[in-house]
């Protein structure tokens, strides 16, 4: 039998629960799991977050699911989505001077741990071509304008069918234009420290100070840079012999954990927007 | 407003959680948190568990929820409870000749970590006295026999209102009868390794062996020594320098933090039986 | 047979190792363990770092102690410091609002988990104060100037000879003059995020952001407010449903165990200052 | 400049280290890092184990060193062994019909996190053959007797200068006689529980049994079918909405992640053999 998944969010009120699932039920649609979280904690009206995964008879197809829940979605005023639970989504992958991030997206989707299909490889440098060649992937080198890269982008994804776009050590801005109209489609990951170190070459400054953790941060890509709704962090111990050269190692693992960890509550479709933030439903 | 906390089990089958939601929509109730499962995995007929946190207008109180909720509790043949999460577990502590695992849930509740009210602590030597005693807490030296020991147990829990009894590193066995008869009212915490060293002295033998790990293991007692519903395990990490004495005392360590933990689960009302197993709604 | 803990610092040059190792041997002193860290990272000459764990003859005090390793630690220009292992450093505890360290730093003492004596609790509220005397704590409420505080403590610390003082949530600036003379006998905890929220409410910022982790650092205190040598840093997973409230209660837990952590380093004399970073030996 | 390691052991007496650090310093050897354990909890005599990182002068070798330091050696008793830190030990992988722990071996080797040359890949079964000739790797499939297949082995291992054998997930026993004079140079992965489950279809019985935990041992090969010498052991959480494929998968990761961790303990000679357990210097 098939799974699909509903994401949703809406003004909280009394019932909801009630509605949507009664409507489920009489479709012969059964809840296998089902997380939801009222934040009441906003000012003004709360806001309502559902997910649920669906056991779904053969005869309902997305199509059907839709035209079949859309009443109730416009009756609450829903923002919702419905996916085909073994759907792989396809993926870009976006590099520039360090590939250990590509290459652990490659290993887990290879192994099963990562559930999608990469699509293609684009970098503004060369370094990750052997990487993404040896595993069969394309490799795009693109070292235009801005403009011209996420034109080319923009059609890739057209193309190739791609839903999220993963920027694994990418270090280009996208602009604000790019950003809004892909946003909750692109992750980043980025470093980060306690307490942070601003500025150009963290690592040696964490380093002076003798940090005794090395952090990371996986987070949606909005116009401010760094600043998008962040979706998970790791940390991982750092000791007094590091040097700086080992603490940018450590780095490197826990962005190559966090960003797979982001990538999978994704391709889950565990995350659900909330303004600058994210609804986790683990 | 108040908050009551709905747990409840029963044959699977489609609609339920439409039924449920439907009822407590119809009464005003909303539901703030929602976890469900549906053990699919067992041979025949599955079993579906759900743990509900709902916001309860002034004029339901618990009588008058089990009335409202006791028709729909029969149609689907459930077995359910229902609580105030705002009302503290009373609750008994049992030890032998060690304090460690008291001395840390006393010092939980005090600071408001483990929200219960512990009515006594009892033990079959004196060691704990001055510690019961020091935190305000009745102390009882039963040295009779097991029969005995059980009668004045039921007794005082009867008097005092007793919901969960804690084997806190208390060395006697309870005879089936009684631990039948509390089915999922007394946590016992025991050491665990990987591998498993049974008999006399694991701690020696663990120590020969050069484990790496010592684990505790938090479970509801049953009439089965040592094998009833496991709650919560717990794991530290030992080092080649650690002589038997430090493995005891790291075991201590991992006692006290997984035996807090099982209980911080059962206040929360967040354990449902499966049989032999646990559900387990964090 | 006694123990003592030998730290010492010095300039990096071959033979260092042998020639302790050799004074020692020649005394009858044992070896039990021993660390050592080689700071090569240093720009110019390096800086070498050890500590050693002796099993020491009984005829050996620490004055003969001092006496006996004199001339080896003129002859490398070491700074030095030898512990009577069995040794229960004298402390005091300051705390202001909040007193979730101070309850944590009492209990762990009890525990015989921080092996020190507890001299006295320093407030400039009163709300530590039951809390102090129900553990059977000296407690003093010192609501005057800096200086007049500033005073009154390092009388108390000679009268009571208390070696190092715990900033337990204490929210006042120690002048330069007094935190200078009291370099590496401070200890101060303060919350940490990733990233980093400067400026009043750190929290509300931090879940507007929707951080996953809040942190906590423990330091050494230095005229540099928060900017000291920093002895050990720890985190704790924030989810998507915790209110501010939730947060900073959170942080309290990170903070208790962090704080713990560090007090523990520094009576086990594992903390060796390095500039503004500090070796730890675990 | 070279780094050399420098392994040893022997019966406990004053002055070792003394001793030790004499004869490197007046060779122009710098200790970088140093570890030591004395094993006083044994019974009898002590024994005493060190590892020594050391920065040596280009004028001498590998053979020299062993010249240098044979007497000393010989003088106090030692099992000793000294390695160039820059040499990548060649190792082979024998695995059966599961290759996880193959392809993360693998994929740890080509990232530079674990630093060794796999000389190549055995297996009674075909399964592994592509994931191992896609890393251009040498596969050998091995289908006849034990005896016959441990000849062979022998002879590869010789004639691939192959220091290290990795049973990642190899399914057959070997015979004693090959154990034995392989000890410590065999490292081997295998289940582990709290409480254990032995016999066939341990994890049916721990998901039975509602587990909260699922671990694994990574341990040296003897005659004992898997009670050799721990070297690490990992945990991983389990919940109870896994089935028993999913407590599989997730026992796969932290078989992986074990042997990984004990491969790479391996590779930088942190592992010193201490009767029935290990020394770990980390």
């Amino acid at each position: 039998m098939q799974q699909f998944i509903l994401n949703l969010s809406c003004p909280d009120r009394a019932g909801i629960v009630a509605a949507v699932s009664q409507v489920l039920a009489r479709a012969d649609m059964n809840i296998a799991e089902s997380h939801q979280f009222g934040d009441s904690t906003q000012q003004a009206a709360g806001l309502f977050f559902m997910r649920i995964a669906l056991d779904v008879p053969p005869k309902i197809d997305i199509a059907a699911f839709q035209r079949l829940f859309a009443p109730i979605a416009k009756q609450y005023d829903m923002a919702w989505q419905v996916y085909d639970a073994a759907m792989r989504p396809r993926v870009l992958v976006m590099v520039s001077k360090f590939d250990h991030c590509l290459q652990d997206l490659i290993y887990r989707t290879r192994l099963g741990s990562l559930k999608m299909d990469i699509a293609g490889v684009i970098s503004n440098h060369t370094l990750a071509q052997k990487t993404a060649e040896q595993a069969g992937l394309a490799f795009h080198h693109w070292a235009g304008t801005k403009p011209d890269t996420e034109d080319k982008l923009a059609a890739l994804m057209a193309r190739e069918n791609v839903e999220l776009v993963i920027l694994a050590r990418y270090m280009q801005i996208l602009s604000p234009t790019f950003t809004d109209a892909l946003a909750g489609r692109i992750i980043n990951i980025h470093h980060s420290f306690l307490p942070s170190f601003k500025g150009a070459d963290p690592y040696s400054r964490a380093y002076e100070r003798g940090v005794k953790m090395i952090g990371a941060t996986a987070h949606f890509v909005t116009p401010d840079l760094d600043e998008g709704p962040i979706i998970t962090q790791g940390v991982e111990d750092a000791r007094h012999d590091m040097r700086v050269s080992d603490l940018i190692e450590l780095g490197r693992d826990v962005e190559r954990r966090t960003l797979a960890h982001a990538t999978r509550l994704y391709l889950q479709r565990r995350i659900l927007l909330n303004g600058k933030k994210t609804v986790i439903f683990e």
